[in-house]
């Protein structure tokens, strides 16, 4: 394989310990020309979901690389290490459903293959850290242009593990959409997208009724959060192409307890 | 122009996401050579004045660069985004007040262009994400070596917008300062210093009474924290050769209810 | 000497404000072919035997360097700056204990040298900033070639200060020990690692009985955290070969009261 010049880096480690340093350590020794482009390594520890989602939004803005990307609660169980063949691309991480609709994102998976080389792995692999002994020795050695069927059996495409999508669908004038990403500012970002809720005549100024569970929100649908005055609710689409409920310089979650995962139900009011 | 080897990176867009990953990455595509130094994405959000206060105190130390710097509230209203031209060196952001103060510790702005060439922006802007869909791919392609002029209307320097600067003069012996920038430790950096403090015989050991509405604080001006008693306050010059109110291993902002933006006097007493 | 092409960063200067930011920028104008790792900038505010044990731990998967690491609590008094040469790799920090660990870790001091030639500092050093003033310029210089024994006087290696090792001794039956570092997860890292347990016929499933105090816990000695059920403790051997004590999605730092710093003694029952 050629060399990539790039491997991004996409965790749930956080910043306060050494893990992320010496990871990028890891790689340095093995690919000392690769550069490292970290995402981010803040997805909520272990949650598998957001990880997903958050690496399906950004990969299209990301250089060619190889994609090293761990969230992963199931470490020191049989669950499976990954190189991910997407096109001219590689996907390195857990086999948990982490990878996929990114890799789908980019075309769909061509190959798949566990990381069972022990050659490709830091002696005495741990128990609880493959991010330095599996997935960053792997991405790196991928970068310096080992292939990727060296690094042990092909897994079909068909098995690897997929989580479910968020719910997304239209059923008459009444769509059902879910949370998938809730930032820090309390923005609701949902599995709606404009092109969807364009067929439903959804446009600048309509009135939207949200529903989930026992709460009830209404919302104008606008363009800008300066649409709204200080403190009103609000729905846009975002810079995802999602639509995402707000409140200019107020905390959305919050105030309508509408959290990651949960499911609604939206209709022109 | 001449292509620059470094990008600085300033914003308030925060860790946890994936927005820092995604402006790199978009600016790895356009310019792969180009290195980028993260100076911090941790400026409160949406504080202007804080953000244009720290770039000020960074830029002199920072390497010959594009400086991409993005603090911008007004995201999706009508304030232009800019490139200015600082010496040899260029600065992209809003045009809000952000970029100013740093440009003229370098000098002062020698050119100034609104970034209205599509040709140098992401296709489909978004209303929310100008970082990734306008700053950093001017910032990579001016590191690339495009000119200013070719991103857009030249706009005069006079007609860029300010920020008021920072109270800071000396009325007799008495001085009138700001509390300018407020660290997470809770110190309290001022508007005034250490060249603008001599002028009035201030030296160390000169006890003084800093009072904001009726809170009076006495302090003594010290070298180091060591020179007083743990939990004791003091008032000495910082790094940045500001004349900073602190508390040795304690919290001044608590202790006097004195935050970023408020204003004093101060006196010998 | 030779260039080297790392130098690795690690400090407790925080991600809010401009400090790293400046330091990289000092670096990149001295060694601007140089590349910096940053390991970690979140060690807890001046805390000595944290951020030595963590550089302790990462440095032998980090590449060859200039290991650049500042905690420094003691910043204008008269601790003194120092490299260290350890084989083929250099050690830049306050003498305070920092770094002796680490240097150890790679097989000890070969010399050492005070950063006192001001020809290798900023102008002006400040009594607060010495990361930006004379350590990340030192760091630089070295990486781009300056021998070590130009930055200032040698200082005896016996005269180096050292801070205690962690308590790490067996008894009969008896193992003492200590929390050398708990994690934002409340994890528990303890000072005896798993050689020195296997004498005392620790195997997996073994109970263990450990008392810290008035506080008694006991708890299974396990492969994963899956080895029980949520929410209980557990005794595992980590990712740096330690002996550590955690709670399957808890919070062991709060169940059991037991801190950084803290000794114990352990015993099977």
């Amino acid at each position: 394989m050629p060399q990539k010049k790039w491997i991004t880096f996409l965790t749930d480690y956080g910043l306060e310990n050494k893990f992320i340093g010496v990871c990028h350590g890891v790689m340095a020794r093995i690919a000392p020309e690769s550069r490292v482009l970290d995402v981010t390594h803040l997805v909520p520890r272990g949650d598998i979901r957001h990880g997903a989602e958050i690496f399906r939004q950004a990969v299209s803005y990301l250089p060619e690389a190889v994609h090293l990307t761990v969230v992963d609660p199931g470490v020191g169980t049989p669950r499976k290490p990954v190189v991910l063949v997407v096109g001219d691309q590689l996907m390195v991480g857990p086999d948990n459903g982490l990878l996929l609709r990114a890799a789908e994102e980019l075309g769909g998976v061509d190959a798949a293959y566990v990381l069972d080389n022990p050659q490709f792995q830091l002696d005495g692999v741990s128990n609880t850290f493959h991010g330095r002994d599996i997935f960053a020795p792997a991405a790196a050695h991928l970068a310096a242009g080992v292939a990727p069927e060296e690094f042990g059996t092909a897994v079909p495409i068909a098995d690897l593990v997929r989580i479910p999508d968020p719910v997304r669908r239209q059923d008459g004038e009444v769509f059902h959409g879910e949370v998938v990403v809730e930032d820090r500012f309390g923005n609701l970002q949902t599995s709606l997208d404009s092109g969807f809720l364009g067929t439903g005549g959804i446009t600048e100024g309509t009135k939207l009724e949200v529903t989930s569970g026992d709460r009830i929100v209404t919302v104008p649908f606008v363009t800008t959060f300066g649409s709204v005055a200080e403190g009103e609710p609000l729905a846009h689409i975002d810079s995802a192409d999602r639509l995402a409920v707000a409140v200019n310089l107020g905390h959305a979650a919050e105030m309508f307890s509408l959290h990651e995962g949960d499911t609604f139900t939206l209709k022109r009011c």
